[in-house]
């Protein structure tokens, strides 16, 4: 490493700031997670999938939608969907052998208005209101700077045969 | 549900700003853990144990200490660590055979320390930098405020033997 400017380290204040949003992060991810498997059964997983599906105009997409709206990896998405249909919550309906369509079931359907009120009751109570809505603003503007910022490195520094660099 | 006050439903502002940090959350970590795992052949599940273990003034801890730490369930804690110890990260020490310290080896504490300057200059030039000085502090704040709030809820509604209700 070179010059002061090339040194990557966090000072200290940006450090602190960075680990309590991986601690929250964290946090909340998995005291949500427990809530809807204690109360509804349903892991996060099965949840990110369901919610996608019945927010679709037709409930059903095709799994590499699914995996563009979850950036999960190809056989993570290959093997919980397995898992989901054998639990009867998605159906694979082969209009085309090979990219088949997920579709919500009625149960699939059943299951995530069961729990989507006590599910979205907990992110407002325990982030949404804590946060308060004038960092709420902030928040969503620069989660979408960042997401710009990720996306304009790949775009830059990627060749198009690796996928994410 | 009853009167509008009980409706938990985001107005379509928060519901905005909470699905760009979804997406964001996303985002960056599926970014990290691919730069990570194509650099440096590390999961983002081994980092969280490495960081940890190298932060620790001993360079060891407990099984129950890394639980606390990274928040993962048990068996998923006692499956990655046997996976890591086959591939000499981390070495497990049974001063007492019940409870053995996870100890870094020489090998671990070398893939952290090759690791950590591209993997924290990519969160300063993708999430810090971008976030700005005042968004970060207004960020590592807000954190704090949440995982009070999911301490607070879980000491008030949870009866001690049902972890984080």
């Amino acid at each position: 490493m070179g010059a002061v400017a090339d040194e990557p380290w966090l000072t200290d204040e940006e450090q602190k700031s960075w680990r309590s949003y991986l601690l929250m992060r964290r946090t909340l991810e998995s005291h949500l997670e427990r809530h809807l498997q204690r109360e509804f059964g349903l892991s996060g997983s099965d949840f990110e999938i369901l919610v996608n599906l019945s927010e679709s105009e037709t409930g059903r997409m095709r799994a590499f939608e699914l995996g563009e709206a979850t950036q999960w990896e190809k056989s993570r998405m290959s093997h919980h969907l397995s898992r989901m249909e054998k639990r009867g919550l998605i159906r694979k309906e082969a209009c085309d052998a090979r990219y088949p369509e997920i579709a919500l079931t009625e149960q699939g359907r059943a299951a995530i208005e069961a729990c989507a009120p006590a599910h979205v009751g907990r992110v407002r109570e325990l982030f949404v209101d804590v946060f308060g809505p004038d960092r709420m603003a902030m928040l969503g503007a620069a989660s979408d700077d960042v997401i710009a910022a990720i996306g304009k490195h790949q775009h830059t520094n990627c060749p198009p045969d690796v996928s994410g660099c």
